[in-house]
């Protein structure tokens, strides 16, 4: 086991499988030793774990654990990359990760809500990451929650 | 004529001259062998082909007819790009899109709107790429449809 | 001070220090000579500029100079990024930015806000760059811009 698994572990947290893509694509591309990932969001064995709007229909510490979920996912995929390379997650770092966040009108801490799946990156890896966090009016499966990434290869 | 222009024109589609930019920037910047568009819309000779929110002015079926509009015109600047590079789009691959779909409250089937264009990027270059899809409550020049992406030459 | 830094002293701009995160994020990470930056917001000296939506708490025009100070706090992060490296901000050029305008629903010139950081970008560093902009229901903080840049150094 990686110890960036074993740090997870240590957590209470299991890295997945890769889920099935909802629709045409594939959950991660590789450039050099770059990789994109796609979209993830807060889904457990195939199935959102929650729907609805942050700010409506969750609170901020509901939707950070929603975060968690699909930043897991996000795992599951760079682990799939780094293995399709002979490599484990300790050779990963991220570098770059977009929030989307379903708020309803007047919710404002994207920010925080992020933090959810930033923060697990961090106890995960160990690394420091670039991040954005925006509202969306609604996502995909009616999902609260969507993070994809960039990171790399070392 | 590409192999991609070829298979394009099999199904009916034709890339079209890359559109003005709507506003101050370019269709597309390199860095190596990375290419970054910028975020392409709904038009054609210069006009938005759809106008409105998916959910509400357009159903998930007309969206995905004109999300591939926007395909066409990312496809046009991944070819400008190839040839400044002495290249063809049979040189290009798609790496990660980043799909917005201008949503009526409660529509949630962006990743379904977005298939519309990654299905026909797959047509076009016969590769999978990695694919965020979220909802916007709208997008400029009110079209209801936008995608960026990174792709590679080869 | 580099060109960059005079060029915007003589149009009235200073690129101020850094800000200060507002959550668990870095301003900016570096693969090869690539930066991705952090989404970057309206602040100065660690406060919001303005807050609310474009098209009913902001005109067009006012939310142009807002996205300048967002445009800035990008400089500045580009800014430690090419000092980090010994370099200054004459070697950096801009590839793409991602720009998020929280709109008042109807408000669809989301590209002539994003001008605001555009034009400053291209009058401080010379060059163009590959970009999308779209609407957002709500942003961080409730600032009504924000935007993330991914560069280069020379």
């Amino acid at each position: 086991m990686s110890q960036v698994e074993a740090r997870l572990a240590a957590a209470g947290h299991t890295v997945p499988p890769s889920p099935k893509p909802a629709a045409a694509y594939i959950h991660w591309t590789q450039h050099g030793k770059l990789i994109f990932t796609a979209g993830q969001i807060p889904s457990r064995d195939g199935k959102p774990v929650a729907t609805g709007l942050v700010g409506k229909d969750h609170t901020l510490e509901q939707a950070k654990k929603v975060a968690e979920v699909a930043a897991l996912n996000v795992i599951a995929a760079l682990k799939a990359a780094a293995e399709a390379n002979g490599k484990t997650l300790d050779q990963v770092r991220i570098l770059r990760t977009m929030n989307f966040v379903a708020s309803a009108p007047g919710f404002t801490d994207m920010h925080l809500v992020a933090n959810g799946a930033s923060e697990l990156f961090m106890l995960a890896f160990g690394t420091m990451h670039a991040r954005s966090a925006v509202g969306a009016p609604g996502l995909p499966l009616n999902v609260p929650f969507e993070v994809e990434v960039v990171a790399e290869l070392g």
